[in-house]
């Protein structure tokens, strides 16, 4: 079967999560069908190449879960971008719009080394204030963002739009 | 360079996080380089030997970290335990006491299929609470439990006496 429709079929849409209103995609179906999930990792890294990325930088706690085998297959090393408070080491963190207040992200200050270059990995690209965020962190913790996979991109709410240059690689669009 | 070695020189010690007299394992450099982490995410799949599981049961959300290249290693689907009132659909959920209060996991009420084998992966073994909820946990979703494989076994704390005869298996225990 054809990867795009494999995935769109093992994401389901739960209605009125997190709040009334919103349909939320949950890719859990996905994750647990192993061909699915093989199959989205294979092709992120397929989509760039073994060999060009030193570290990939995943996104807590949903993006960890396709960030890290992706890392694995890619023989890079892992970065944790989490929410505040969570990483014990010193950070950089950037603070961003959410619909309503905002949150902020942090990334070790010692994760990247100068010049490396980076793939973030998420699993959702939404309104894209997390994606520009992490990118932020990336950048000033010294490392070349190459560009930005998603699993799933919302086109709706036009987050590609607040990326810059930013390279971005969907599998899939909605 | 022997791995178990490598783990060790990977692994930091953070002084007082996340409280005064608290000694932290920081895991964070260790999945930065790419050598350790693979070769982590290798061992524990050698050990139970491919073919052997059916699904990984990852824990939020460092444990996600380790159990998800486990999987697509393993060529095994995926399935998240969470924190209560992450998961969007129909869950089973397990309260359990830490040294102040409780916490309650979830995981999806349709995640496993009956008799699927489970190996659950987490980073650190600790009091072993949320490894014993997270047993109960696929147990109650029809799952076997094959087995719990950790990065990291803090034996002072004594987990592995409250599990049983789960079969325990950590790469690295002080």
């Amino acid at each position: 079967m054809d990867l795009g429709k494999l995935i769109q079929e093992r994401i389901r849409d739960i209605p009125d999560y997190p709040k009334p209103g919103v349909m939320f995609k949950d890719i859990t179906p996905l994750l647990a069908d192993h061909v699915a999930f093989a199959g989205v990792v294979d092709s992120i890294v397929n989509h760039h190449g073994r060999g060009t990325i030193d570290k990939i930088v995943g996104i807590e706690a949903r993006g960890f879960i396709l960030a890290a085998p992706v890392a694995y297959h890619f023989g890079a090393g892992f970065v944790p971008v989490r929410k505040k408070g969570k990483l014990p080491a010193r950070t950089h963190e950037e603070t961003y719009d959410l619909e309503y207040g905002t949150e902020t992200i942090e990334i070790h200050s010692d994760g990247l080394e100068p010049g490396e270059r980076v793939l973030i990995v998420d699993d959702v690209l939404a309104t894209g204030g997390t994606a520009r965020a992490a990118a932020e962190l990336v950048r000033r913790g010294g490392g070349d963002v190459v560009g930005l996979s998603v699993l799933l991109e919302l086109s709706f709410l036009h987050g590609r739009d607040k990326l810059g240059n930013l390279d971005v690689h969907s599998l899939v669009t909605v």
